[in-house]
């Protein structure tokens, strides 16, 4: 940034550039605006990572035009998280060439790259209702190039079923814990592992798991260390959190 | 009590009662009223327990006045709860003969009986600030009639802790098991033993517990059958609910 | 499990047992893997209880996947619960010989045994309205052994209709209280009662009552001693926990 | 009003009042400002009841001016409520002749009157550390012109300590029932009782009753008819209520 | 009660009733029993009011029979509330004399009696979208014996709206102050009126009013005394409590 | 106010009117009254804005009624808020020549006046989700005689957006800021700019969110000066209260 | 803005300035790095009022320290919002001339400007309990440049109070209604006056005010438009955007 | 683990090891048991990191013999959290070596190790109130071996003092960001950075910051990518993990 500045300006003063020309550069706006949404085109050079679209209270219609307009500049692969089959259909008749994962609710425009993380990403859940979160976890870090090891149903309740693969939760770079009711499977993890841990509470149970509230406090509250916490329901963040952290070591 | 009321009717047939006499003998109150307080002196003839008296918000004076309005009536042992260094400081001037322990804020008048139980009672907590949540619930159930023992400190965040104690999970009768945080202890202890868990949420924590609201909600929504939930910090409770299990055998 | 561990370790010394058999001995997994759900084969030998299935949040298919590797295994009864009509609809196509109560939302595969109890479970309802939450928990008790008294509509807004049926709650082994909008029901029976209670907030009622949330404090707040909580709506639970304590005289 | 208007437009009409003074007159205020408080002194001539100061939040200071700008104009007598020991004895230095009760924090200018209304109010309270809200209730009733009964420490728990005061609840005009924890009361009474019932949470309990808001829920999720609800702890709010029921037949 | 006893014991001493029957009669059922519920046939005698059914949470088959057998017993007049219209539309094929008002919710058996209160209830609502709350009440209370004049739509956002029609605050018995949003019509019907305000939240609003809790809260919170308050959206409970009020002078 | 009430009673002075007259001059209602509704007719008078008719909780007659009832009376323009395109299609047959916007279910009569304020009025949100209440702000804001400047999708988590428009923020007379999720739009404009931001938290979100309740808190916190708040998803109160100070020199 | 970063590129451009010092002034920092605070200096410059020091979390070491590098840097007047008397009490050591409020907990360094601002801002409160909040706002907007008329304790209680003063309420140029308890003050406030209304909930109250909750979401939910909200208690903010609003037409 | 358990069995199989050696190895307990506390002696092994004692909840006595059981085993360096100066002034009479930061509430017991990490977290606050939690976090990943660089009162109200660091940001390896009241600052530093960011919510702020309630619900909430989150006030958790995440490529 510091050396894109210098060299505006060392044009400006070499007389390559006019001072109009650099003013309009340095505020130059890396997004295309369709009216209804600003697309960002820069996020992977500055971050590094495929595109995301949240398709949550988009209309069909938008989704598609920002597909389109990132297609049209060449961004892969994208992914659209929250959208739901109706929208998916709408959308896939605009984009044939678009991947949907109903379960995870999730969309993917382009080729899912190979995956050149530090090591693999696991996702555990407590029960089986737990495992649409998780799917939209491991699609994520798929698609920003990770190797995910699914372990579904090892729940507290019967703590056998998570100790019978002690093994994965030893091996592991990073482990994204997702769990409803009360949440306990990140404490136990977090105990057991000595990886970082990203906790996802689920708004899977009733009554008082008010709709995810329960699990969300106990992940917060974890007595384990090393334990962070994303939304209730947010298997995208988690998994983008988790990619970020196994890509750690290409940084510097 | 269909026994009583018929002998009542009985003697009043047989002139043995006056109508009068009869009348006030089934309205009569089984308790002796201070003025400030209605001293139940039948608890223990219709439910079997040992006199409790629940010390915070009542007076110094109060407590006094009711534990000497029991030991008149021969009421023995008498259990009072939730009552700090400063009121029991007072209420040993008057009742030297209390005993009276400061962590679990429990004094106790006259005997402790031998355990008389089905089997052992087991109370675990998952740190050490649980600690006099633990003691108050092991007081409890001492004054009650049961044999205690102690795991503390065997929280998830170090499974191992609790595992390397599995046979006193396996051997227990009831086993309470006490958390602050995100209280996962019960879910945990709820799917290895196979007897009835009381979960005792406590207040231990800062920021997203809430005051214990989280370990609560954690141990509403846990995913382990058999875990039945106390009041937050309510040791008294969940000792009182343990004996009673305890005691089952003794019921027909 | 002290033993079996012996045992497995004496094997290995006598050479009737490879290493890597016994290292994977001490391993094996005691659940059936099918993907989306680690099905339990040995809690009936752990706790001692019927096998249960959690329908909500799975799939019909789930269902009937996890019914079916429970009977190719032996395993009955088996208690599915918060399955509703429509899943039921499609598990009864592969699964014809189960029992489905609709407005318990519970199916039961196999056959209900004989009570075995120490004595009989009293569930008593504040409304009509609880009364499918009810349904859940006598039927749950049942299918684990139990005799089980129905005692509907007997809220304390009109106290006598409680009183009236007195000798059943003096006679309960154990008493599961059902109620919601205050939840009162709960220390009203607590405190004639000298068995254990065990109270289920249910989400009857509106505005103020915020889905079970007050039924809820109400309970966990029960002056009455002897009273612990089970989660909003959670008949299964509260039956659960009453058998076992049912069972208890069973367990040395 | 209607009256008072016409008049003063009359006076107009008639050259008795000059159309300033008439238009004064018709927004004259009917308190006296201290700058800090516009006192009130027109509402007994209003609503009939005697002042109210409400005493949290001021400074001794002006509670003190505000009863001598009260005593100056003859209203009598005034209530203070509120008003903690300390600022009684700054008020008291001022005013010696104020009546002051700390454990209700009460303070009462001038003479107490005769009981006028209807019947009697009955002030129920579920426990001992009830009693101080409940006196609240009582002073302000008995300042407002009601005969009290007192029936404390009635709470669920022991229905009998009710039901054998069963006569003061029948005999009853209002009802105030005062219960922490649970607040059952309030729905039990309304059960039985055929008058008003004014309930009153308090902040009675610890954990999960959330300084009263678990009472306040029961209370307004009350499945008994005729249960109207005021806040926390609010002694006087309901004194005041029921003395106005109890003072129903001198209105018209 | 106390006479009732005591005739029976007089009638057992003369051996006009042996001890069985007496036994029997003291513990006599008041109410009929259909299974799901337990039908009050006593409430009338015993609280003066016409019989009520809680029309939710209870299927149209229930409602049914429940009105029958009040039917049968010549109960008269009976209300049903909270019935929605396609219950409604099932029990008006058994019950084809119900009247029934879809936008109260309300169903009523047998005829409306003359008003035979002290005075007139007010029933007064912030907007025009608390109207269904509004007739809920006003309906409860014109079956319950009272004359009711309806002021709907004077919320304090212009209170001109109500200061217009003062003279009815002024002549009312009681006031019903019914309000979503933020429920300050109640406050400042408080503070115009001299009898007792009945608050009604309702679940008007939007956001931050999180379903009627805004409006709770502020009537709880009243700074205006003699307001009590009922549950959100408790039409019928403050149209059953004004009741109350307004036949106070009929009870000694 | 105070001219009109002196300019009644000098007439009354000089006889040009009688005393009843003025008594019902000075108490005359300044709304029709449609029963359900009170049509407010002076409130541009009094508050120098279009009438206002919120549209939710009334029905499509009811609104057709009070337009019919201003329509009348001249009253232009007219706005209806939170009319969902049901009720719309209903009113529409009525009145014709209403303008209704389905994406902010907004509906206006008459003419939409030209721009008259000091500035020009900024909104802004944070995402595509949020321009539902972007634009019924921005209706309302245009109604009441506003310049309005949209800038959509230009949330903190892409801060170059907001950057990019700088100059917009910087000339805005009143900025609108609306986001859901975190909400901290409102505080990286409040501390951008240098005139009064009004935050519209939005329900946009999921999980943790609660419905708009994460935004509303992030708003109300704000550490930026100069940022005041109005209700979840109230794109109208913000247009208003925007329109109101973009009109302030037009005052005195 | 744009005119300073043209300056600047102009200068490089005629060699008047070296591309280094160019990138630095770009970079600038406007403010002075004390370790523990970064202190703007450029607030006055870029929005146009006086500096304000945040007291709470502060030592009173590191306020004086604030205060000395604004004074060096000529800053004035400072604004100390939410110092203790205690804090103050060390400030005023380093800095005698600081003027400090106890009762609103503010202290100002420099001179009061002459009020400047398009009207009066009237701030009225509910009651004498929120005076401190109001002198807190009071002393924000006098410091800010602005005429205040403060109009206390005319709480919705005794309307007539408010009534009395609506002259002040119809000439106010920005009104802020300050109210604890149900907050209905803005409500009735919004309704009458034609002007901007800032709303301050405080947390004045007990029980179910919930520390000023009630009365925050009372005003949020305001039926009454034109009424914005500020944080619970945020005297400050209610001052700092009326002084806003009521400085609009000095604005272009 | 696994090799640990093969070469138990080997050696059992060898001979060398006694079947009941072996039994009692495998269940070995990898702590010390001090009765209120079992101190684990393994973590450093199992998890790579210094050992972590939790000071809130426990005496000073208690921590001292943890310390002492530690310092004995040669655990070094020992971390102790949340230990306020009273405790600390007793532990350190007894631990003359711990080296102690109040602000922090950190006690320190052996040599902090040179930094080894990937790169260097960077440290930010929203404001100077923020300070004593980031200094937990700071002293927390020292202690772990990683270079930390703070970046203190740099919240988003005055956005240019973080623009003005954006050169720390985009260098960090990840970034700590700690903020109470509204908490917008994870969310803007998560928009900008390239590395994973941990939000930390405080307590800091007053009213509807809830205790950090708002700035934890913004952050999990948070609309940047890459954000997870810490409980209220968590310094030390959020260095633990940003620790381990700085350690990533140690790993295998």
């Amino acid at each position: 940034m510091n050396t894109e500045l210098k060299q505006i300006l060392e044009a400006v003063k070499a007389g390559d550039m006019s001072v109009d020309d650099a003013a309009l550069k340095i505020k130059e706006e890396p997004f295309v605006d369709l009216g209804y949404a600003k697309v960002d085109m820069q996020r992977k050079m500055r971050q590094g990572a495929a595109e995301v679209v949240y398709g949550a209270g988009k209309t069909a219609e938008q989704i598609s035009g920002i597909l389109k307009a990132m297609k049209d500049r060449g961004q892969s692969p994208v992914l659209v998280t929250r959208m739901d089959s109706e929208k998916a259909a709408v959308v896939l008749k605009e984009h044939p060439d678009l991947y949907y994962n109903g379960q995870a609710r999730i969309g993917i425009l382009g080729k899912v790259p190979e995956p050149d993380g530090i090591g693999r990403i696991v996702i555990a859940t407590g029960g089986t209702s737990d495992i649409p979160v998780a799917e939209e976890a491991a699609l994520t870090a798929e698609v920003l190039g990770n190797e995910v090891l699914r372990l579904y149903d090892v729940g507290v309740a019967g703590i056998h079923r998570l100790l019978a693969h002690m093994e994965y939760v030893m091996d592991a770079s990073v482990i994204i814990a997702i769990a409803g009711m009360e949440g306990a499977l990140a404490s136990v993890i977090g105990g057991l592992a000595d990886c970082p841990v990203i906790a996802v509470p689920t708004s899977v149970g009733y009554g008082a798991s008010f709709n995810g509230l329960s699990a969300l406090l106990s992940m917060l509250n974890s007595c384990a260390s090393g334990v962070s916490v994303v939304n209730i329901d947010n298997g995208f963040g988690a998994g983008y959190c988790a990619s970020q952290i196994n890509h750690m070591e290409a940084k510097k």
